[in-house]
């Protein structure tokens, strides 16, 4: 089963093949990922990410995890912990394990029927995918006001599997003829915007241009965009939203000159249990992500650096949650307590 | 005559030596200048740069070319347009210029005493940056919070000559014990921040840690920083200030959350015929310092870019404009108009 344009093929009773995005935009390799570790090494070295993506890579690392190491009810949570901690702030991803090891568990004693249980699993989340980012763009492309528009870091199908979140949102505008014209960040430090999403705008033909994470502010202030939209990786139940690092200083700017600011995600990004922003723990990563891309290195060595992966928007400044089931809009402790919970 | 530590020196009766900024942090290369058309390739290519060491530049500029060119007027007058060219945003440049032309003019018909008085105007500007830098500095650590603060772009020894601006004012605070941390940005595209501002702060023994342009936003919501300040490429007459490109970002996160926004820069940055940030030229520079760095290339080929060289933050979002003169507070119509015009 191959979800979006082959960037995870699940080879089912083997593994799953994925489209390693680190080598994008200039090189499109595929890995044929057979074993739990290297698919947990794909999550760390983001050559598989966004968020919903995530959640489908855990499932299907689950199904891998039963067919080369036994389906036992230890090696099987053992697997579950590792696996969730390959990147501790996506909440899909740890919603993805569990769901495929209580699949798993609910199939009965047998590593049999549990191997088959989380491969049927893995598939229904594929499919679950496409059909979850289909309403998503549907829903938001009935909102986003007519005109351009700006996104951050990658949220298309290299981030989902299906046709994305955000990116989905902007390609169904588009395809409805209401988008005019898309902007991007760089998105510093690992530059998802200018690698992945420049690379998704160009193939779809969606007139796009690229910004720096610096001149954003610019772009708001001067009236070129209509609106921002980004995706999520957890959503607390205020609506408060951590998203990739800069996210929220474009919400504070699109706030100060009243262009609308959008969260584009499914439901299962919603954390019910975590109250607010101030409760969603912060990944920090390697410092040498900063001052340097890939090989290059453009601060003088010795260089320390604050790199949090994430950060977080209030819900204020979000005028709108566009989800599978709907746009969730403001108060948001009100609209996401009426969502059922779990799937 | 050496400015700050060998940045730009003087070499009366040939050209300018001057350290080839595009090569730091890893390289430390002095250039010999000993043509009008060298200058103004170091001035369009970077290698020289920084609103205050520009004017000082541009007055180099006009003896090299009086010295090379011979000095009447007309001779002079192409050289100072050509010059003024390279770089059409930085008003220090123009106002370098012009007083150098007026020198030249001022010193009588003969070719001999223009280049004589050519020569004398560059090495008094080159004496003036290092007293006015010491002001500013006095001035400004006397009312930057105690505490860690954050900078954008280089505004150190590199940018002025002397002994910088906003990084001159953080680099007194650090003397007088006030300064416990600096934050520096790597401000995309050309990463001054990463690559110069660390490389000073390295160097002056400041504890220092650099943020990718997307966390400064979390850095300032965090509570970690106390204040921000950078410097300015053009002051409007209202105290609209337009400096690099991400400034006017920085200043509308800073304001949400009460972090007083601080602009360091000298008089002749004020342009007092510019009655607002609307009326402030904006340069747009080559696309292709988007989406790569050097020879590396992260975006896919043929990527579009939008890439303004400043913004302008709006004179309300500034808490003080530290000058050699003292610092100008609101009202900046009033503050500004007190000011003497010229020199």
């Amino acid at each position: 089963m191959t979800t979006g344009p082959d960037v995870l093929r699940i080879v089912r009773g083997a593994g799953i093949d994925i489209l390693d995005q680190t080598r994008l935009p200039h090189h499109e390799v595929t890995l044929e990922l057979r074993g739990v570790e290297a698919v947990c090494e794909a999550i760390r070295s983001l050559r598989v990410r966004g968020a919903p993506l995530l959640g489908l890579t855990g499932a299907c690392a689950m199904a891998i995890a039963a067919e080369t190491l036994g389906g036992g009810d230890d090696s099987l949570a053992e697997a579950a912990s590792i696996i969730t901690a390959t990147r501790p702030t996506a909440v899909d991803l740890g919603a993805g394990v569990r769901r495929a090891l209580e699949r798993a568990l609910g199939a009965g004693p047998r590593p049999g029927d549990r191997v088959r249980a989380l491969w049927d699993n893995a598939e229904e989340m594929a499919e679950e995918r496409m059909a979850e980012d289909g309403a998503i763009g549907t829903y938001g492309a009935a909102i986003l006001p007519r005109g351009a528009v700006l996104t951050h870091c990658n949220t298309g199908v290299l981030a989902t599997g299906g046709s994305g979140t955000a990116l989905g949102v902007i390609a169904a505008a588009h395809r409805q003829g209401t988008l005019s014209h898309c902007y991007a960040t760089e998105t510093r430090p690992l530059l998802q915007g200018a690698r992945l999403t420049m690379w998704e705008l160009q193939r779809m033909g969606i007139p796009a241009t690229l910004a720096p994470d610096t001149a954003a502010a610019t772009l708001i202030a001067s009236g070129r965009i209509q609106a921002v939209i980004t995706g999520a990786d957890r959503i607390a139940a205020n609506g408060d939203t951590a998203n990739k690092v800069g996210t929220y200083g474009l919400a504070v700017v699109a706030a100060r000159h009243a262009v609308p600011f959008f969260i584009a995600a499914p439901c299962t990004t919603i954390d019910h249990g975590c109250a607010d922003g101030a409760a969603i723990p912060i990944e920090f990563r390697d410092e040498a992500e900063v001052g340097g891309f890939g090989e290059q290195r453009w601060a003088p060595a010795g260089t320390r650096a604050f790199n949090p992966a994430f950060d977080v928007t209030p819900g204020e400044l979000i005028a709108g949650i566009v989800t599978e089931r709907g746009v969730l809009r403001s108060p948001y402790p009100e609209a996401i307590a009426r969502l059922p919970r779990g799937r």
